[in-house]
Parts: C-alpha cells; sequence; structure tokens
C-alpha cells in the first residue's frame, strides 16, 4: 500500500473518532436523561460562560454521570446522562449546582425546562466502538 | 397607571411570551421523548437545511406530535417529542422521513445517535401559561 493512502486512512480514522468523542458514549438502556432546555437573556455573557462551563466539569466527576450532549444557538438543549434517578438526584442538590442554578433563574434564563426521562432504547450510527449493533 | 409604565409593561408580556415559545410546550407526563445527537459532515449546507427545516414541518403535522426543541452549534441536538411508542414509530416510518434519514446516513451527518426516553418528571421556569406549578 502507498504510503499516502495509508496515511489519508489514518486521518480518516482519527477524525472519525474526534467526531465520535463529541458525541456522549454511554452504555446499553435502561438509564436516564435529563433534558434542560431554555433561552438566555442577554445578560452577563462571561459570567453565564464560566458558569456553564464549570457546571460540565463538576457534573462529569459525580458519581452515576454517564455523558452530556449540548448546542446552544437560538435556544440552548442540553442533555445529560445518569445511572439512576438517585443520582440526578445528588448532583440536583449539589450545593455549587444549587448556587448556579439560583444565579440562572435570577440572571442568565429567560425561560428553561428541564425534563426527567427514562431512556429505554438507543441506536448509532456508526456503532459506537466497542458496542454491539443495538439498531432496533 | 401611566400609560408608559402600562406600554412597558405589555411589551415585557409580549417578549416573555416570545421567549417562551421558543419551548416546547408539552403536555403533563408521562409521554416519549426522541433525543437525536448528531455531528454533521462539511457537505452539502443548503441541502441539509432545507431537509431539516422541511422534516420540522412534517413531524410537527404528524398525530401524537408534542413539540421540539432543538440547538445547533458544534454538534446538534434536537429532542422531539410524542404521545407514544406507536406515534414514534409512526413517523420513523414515513416514507419521506425515511428518505431523509437514508441521505442523512450518506451526506449530511459525520455520526449521529438516537434515544427514545419516557418523559417521567418536568419543571420549568416561567411555570408554562395556563399549567399548574408542577415543579417537584
Amino acid at each position: 500500500m502507498p504510503v499516502g493512502a495509508s496515511t489519508a486512512m489514518l486521518g480518516s480514522n482519527l477524525s472519525a473518532l474526534v467526531t465520535m468523542t463529541l458525541l456522549a458514549q454511554t452504555p446499553p438502556p435502561p438509564y436516564y436523561a435529563v433534558i434542560f432546555s431554555s433561552v438566555r437573556t442577554d445578560d452577563d455573557e462571561p459570567g453565564y460562560a464560566a458558569a456553564a462551563q464549570r457546571m460540565m466539569e463538576l457534573a462529569a466527576s459525580q458519581p452515576g454521570f454517564l455523558g452530556v450532549d449540548s448546542a446552544r444557538a437560538e435556544m440552548g438543549v442540553t442533555v445529560s446522562y445518569w445511572t439512576s434517578l438517585e443520582a440526578i438526584k445528588r448532583w440536583r442538590n449539589h450545593a455549587e449546582h444549587q448556587q448556579a442554578r439560583q444565579q440562572g433563574r435570577a440572571q442568565w434564563y429567560a425561560a428553561f425546562r428541564v425534563r426527567i426521562a427514562r431512556v429505554e432504547r438507543d441506536y448509532g450510527w456508526p456503532e459506537s466502538p466497542g458496542q454491539p449493533n443495538r439498531r432496533a
């Protein structure tokens, strides 16, 4: 095989890996999702951005955290995944998280909605590395 | 009350209404959510944008559709809400939707993941108009 072809394939594989690691990698269901939909005020973008980044890192260090998918444009949609309702409740009661939520209602969000859901089935494309094909 | 104050209040109420209608307005749980997380290729932005818009409109016209929250930045997160698993299955099997999903795998998406979840609890801020306070 020419060296060029080999290098191109390596690049393509690395690119696919980077792409896939943007998406949350979760174990087979069942597990739980917290769907957080929100509309920002125009207020305090630096403070909001710093707090959002900090909450992502703090959530990721909590027991029972499985991953997160998040995007913000006209509105924000953040879905975090957890092993159990108990893990979600512990995170909800975390002191620093409670403080950030209070600031969110007071300053950062014009409106938001939180939904707690039990994930019953999932599939993807391409299939996650090391996971069997679970497409129904 | 001075006219200025009244006008300002009307403006504020209208602004709050516009903000809240960006977020999906759903009935009390239980209902179902389809969480669609994706990473785009760089390919065919106009074709993708047109199809995404068309799929939003088509989904909204299906029986059992309740609403959708969606945002795209580095990745996309779209959560659609449905009355039942049967409604989700019908939408999945819709001919035009199937065609769009095929094009998605072939051209538009570098990777995606779909999760089907049962929403068991929700709360928001501010509370939706006409809904009782369901904050737990």
